[in-house]
């Protein structure tokens, strides 16, 4: 994960360029992992950060932050957000990498919150503070054939079941910029310094106009998150355009092949909400008409990430 | 799984085209996944298939047994080797892929062991029986580069910590043929017809010559399995020689960056045994000495698996 640059510069540069926010403020890091925010915040001058991890690499963390001379600075505490016992009733600062693919996967999103509501100062702030997703359209047919219809003929054998199981699970994968064929449209946009749990789960309209004569295989989720707290705004894309970090980005495959011409719009919606059993599960519920000259199709697909 | 076509197709070709093994003969395939294995025997003309696996893919096999017209051939049994009742009391053949990165990592060579201690006729064949684990050594400084000496420093903080983790952990990759700096020693031979599971825990000596001058970052090691009771010698190899496979190959870094001249020998032993708490992990312990022009290193190095 440290060697997605985008990911791990971006929050570097943030907390360096903007040392005017770090100096003298007490920081927690939710998630800390190797610690390695939890450094960048030192180095920028905090009084003091707490570094929350919860899985074995506490004990890596603890190791890096005495190794590196930040021992008086830097507190790991080794344990669940929602259970550790914080030695500071407030923080200035909340700091956090705790997006999961598709944006809201397996994320430590409701654990910020948490941590948000419980120990962050009124005028604190948390980092990052927006959090947007958005959806395109591709044509894949080279892909979709590997990976979907692969199934129909697995070395002579009908595999069609697997394939049904396949269309449900949405893929993580690198879509090149040159495969999207429509506008990208933005779904919804998350305000970490306000919203509540609760708004994880929406429904957004879309409207996907064509901007050439092709094919749809799929439609494709992805987000961004933004340091509006910044002398200037700053954040990083996963989108299909920008340069690739290791969230890449989320095919939904559409049953049907959709031929769409240029201008032709296909608009529908999309909801998304944690699974009740799994919170860490997400459910995304796809409902998609295009009217079209060639093409003429009203579907509702359902797809799990688990 | 299946779209390591190097594996799927050589147990095709091993069955299709040796079907008079099969012919009229009762077949037991361990740890069926989806059961192309079983599929492949059925078609071959077996009398009958049991097809035994403990995942939830049993129920996508069950499916695709119906769908393929097999369900009066092969009988799916969802559960493990050990607790199944298998409805025969013999089977002619076992068939199964158990293998594992390096070969032993997470296999289910004993539950094969195992069943064919159980139900295997006395003339019965095991499929594939012989597995083979081979060393080399390759020189690889751009690769440790950006593996292990990453952690001196990540974005400016020491995280040697990790490295020294990391170095301990072999590191399943892909290796150029032309990184190769020594011959290929075999290290191991198991025929899986009469081994004992204590059998998959020993230690073998090794020497490896240099062919050119070069540097030694790693050893690498491989297996190749063999199916000896065909019409002639079929199998398929996973070495850095042949065309990959989702097995790819195993990289164990060295300490030291050795500088060896042609000619010149490492010599050595390596020694691998099962996890005392964790039998699916794996213990290594390589021991080498290098007495060259420009170069003289002996030492002892432990790996873990896991």
């Amino acid at each position: 994960m440290l060697k997605d640059t985008v990911r791990t510069k971006t929050y570097q540069n943030v907390i360096y360029q903007n040392s005017f926010l770090f100096k003298n403020k007490v920081v927690l890091d939710v998630g800390a992992g190797t610690g390695i925010l939890s450094l960048f915040c030192a180095k920028a001058g905090a009084k003091h950060v707490y570094a929350v991890e919860c899985s074995l690499m506490a004990d890596m963390a603890k190791e890096i932050v005495e190794a590196n001379g930040f021992s008086n600075v830097i507190t790991v505490l080794k344990g669940k957000v929602e259970e550790i016992a914080l030695p500071v009733a407030h923080v200035d600062i909340i700091i956090s990498e705790w997006m999961g693919y598709f944006l809201l996967f397996e994320n430590m999103l409701n654990t910020v919150l948490y941590a948000r509501d419980k120990w962050l100062l009124k005028d604190g702030i948390v980092l990052p503070d927006k959090a947007s997703l958005y959806l395109t359209a591709i044509e894949d047919a080279e892909y979709k054939d590997d990976k979907i219809e692969f199934w129909n003929s697995v070395y002579g054998f009908d595999m069609s079941c697997i394939k049904k199981q396949a269309m449900v699970e949405p893929l993580v994968d690198t879509v090149d910029q040159n495969q999207i064929v429509t506008n990208c449209q933005l779904l919804k946009t998350m305000d970490i310094s306000k919203m509540t749990p609760g708004d994880a789960s929406f429904t957004a309209p879309f409207k996907l106009v064509a901007e050439r004569n092709d094919y749809i295989h799929a439609l494709v989720a992805y987000f961004d998150v933004s340091f509006t707290k910044c002398h200037k705004l700053m954040g990083f894309s996963t989108g299909p355009r920008s340069k690739a970090t290791h969230w890449k980005q989320t095919v939904l495959y559409l049953e049907d092949v959709l031929t769409i011409c240029e201008g032709e719009a296909l608009v529908g919606s999309m909801t998304v909400e944690p699974n009740k059993k799994n919170p860490r599960d997400v459910e995304i519920m796809l409902k998609y008409t295009l009217n079209g000259r060639h093409c003429q199709v009203s579907r509702t697909q359902h797809y799990k990430m688990r």
